[in-house]
């Protein structure tokens, strides 16, 4: 498992898992925004709080490639980085490990902000975590 | 919208909604699965007994373009193409539009099967499904 | 399947199966959320609009007893009613039928609405409809 | 918080939260099974397991009481007991109190187990550990 600025270890719950008896793909969207969140509250910027002053966080894009199955009773770690893209963009890179250290899911998530007005607009708590 | 292989129309349920107060970017994950296996079904592919014959279909790549969100009350319709990659993958073009035409998603959703070895196999029916 | 003040269709979602191949549990909250919510709409109450106003409409308990089971592919019926149990809480009374006329659940949730201070306070809106 | 058999802690992950900015009902429904099946483990049995051999354990009651809302970042703790309810039926009793203290939830889910052949019959490990 790569050195990376932030991970945050889960354990699957078998309600998360479908029919085929593995983790249904959309809840590794679901693993990935925690993550996220919990790496942004590290950095002071609580999504919540974000919400209700009117800014909005938005995924714009997200690209996942699966590589293995989670199966119930799992435990996995998701890495997170962050690199910018733009002035206004700035992509989420969030691989997930199980505990065998065997490669999940290589995740890319390109997030902008929106201020109340519906415009793109980095708030600065958020120019200054990804500002260097 | 455009002319595609396969529709289906939803309406945003409201605990689909997060606290932003619009869909979360998951659940979008969960509709395309929906559209795509409802899809299947019209060419005589049944989930549910195909896994239970062994055969596991799944996805290996997901590409989701976030254009615009659905809100508590929406409607909008999930589009569903099929491509053929290679032998033995094939990319749901899955495209959602809200009811008054406007781009929502745009989703690129590549999967295999894999029998009960373990090993990629295309089944028959889906062979005959991508086959021209 | 009995005389009811309103009705909603579904069809199962293979992601909401979990690896029993039956509908998880949980899901049927989800399925009475979105019937209860449609019900509402349908007396003029949206909750999008009664949340943003302040009011938040709070499930305070669930009661459900699970018949049978709804797998891939099941259409079914959601039925509301609603009794007025106080001044301040109202039950729906929420029965599922599979498409054979079989009984699946039986659920009774009762509720109430906070205002912005946090005080019990059904809205106008609310009387009027449970009024008589 | 009481003395309980197994108590398991949580985190509130934003994805549970809902347009009113608090967990959603469904979702606690979820947290109760983890903590169910977390249990079941420390006692031996393993959910994926018993499924995979034919015997399927049914909830066929869940009553829950909401009495405080859960947020964005709350953390809480789900307690697990279990009692007898007749030869073929258990309860869990599963009251779940965020980090304060403060009763959020009271549950009772009330289970069996089916065999193979549909019928009710508890296999011997749950016997064992429902025994005395």
């Amino acid at each position: 498992m790569k050195d990376s600025r932030f991970r945050l270890d889960f354990k699957v719950r078998d309600y998360e898992c479908d029919m085929e008896g593995i983790v249904n793909n959309a809840t590794y969207m679901n693993y990935l925004e925690h993550a996220r969140h919990e790496f942004l509250h590290t950095l002071g910027i609580d999504f919540a709080e974000m919400t209700a002053k009117g800014i909005i966080m938005v995924v714009i894009r997200a690209e996942l490639e699966y590589k293995s199955s989670l199966r119930s009773g799992d435990t996995f770690t998701v890495c997170v980085d962050v690199e910018r893209e733009s002035k206004l963009r700035f992509t989420f890179v969030q691989d997930i490990f199980n505990s065998d250290g065997k490669l999940v899911l290589k995740g890319r998530i390109t997030g902008t902000a929106v201020n109340s007005k519906g415009r793109p607009e980095l708030p600065p708590e958020l120019e200054q975590a990804f500002g260097i």
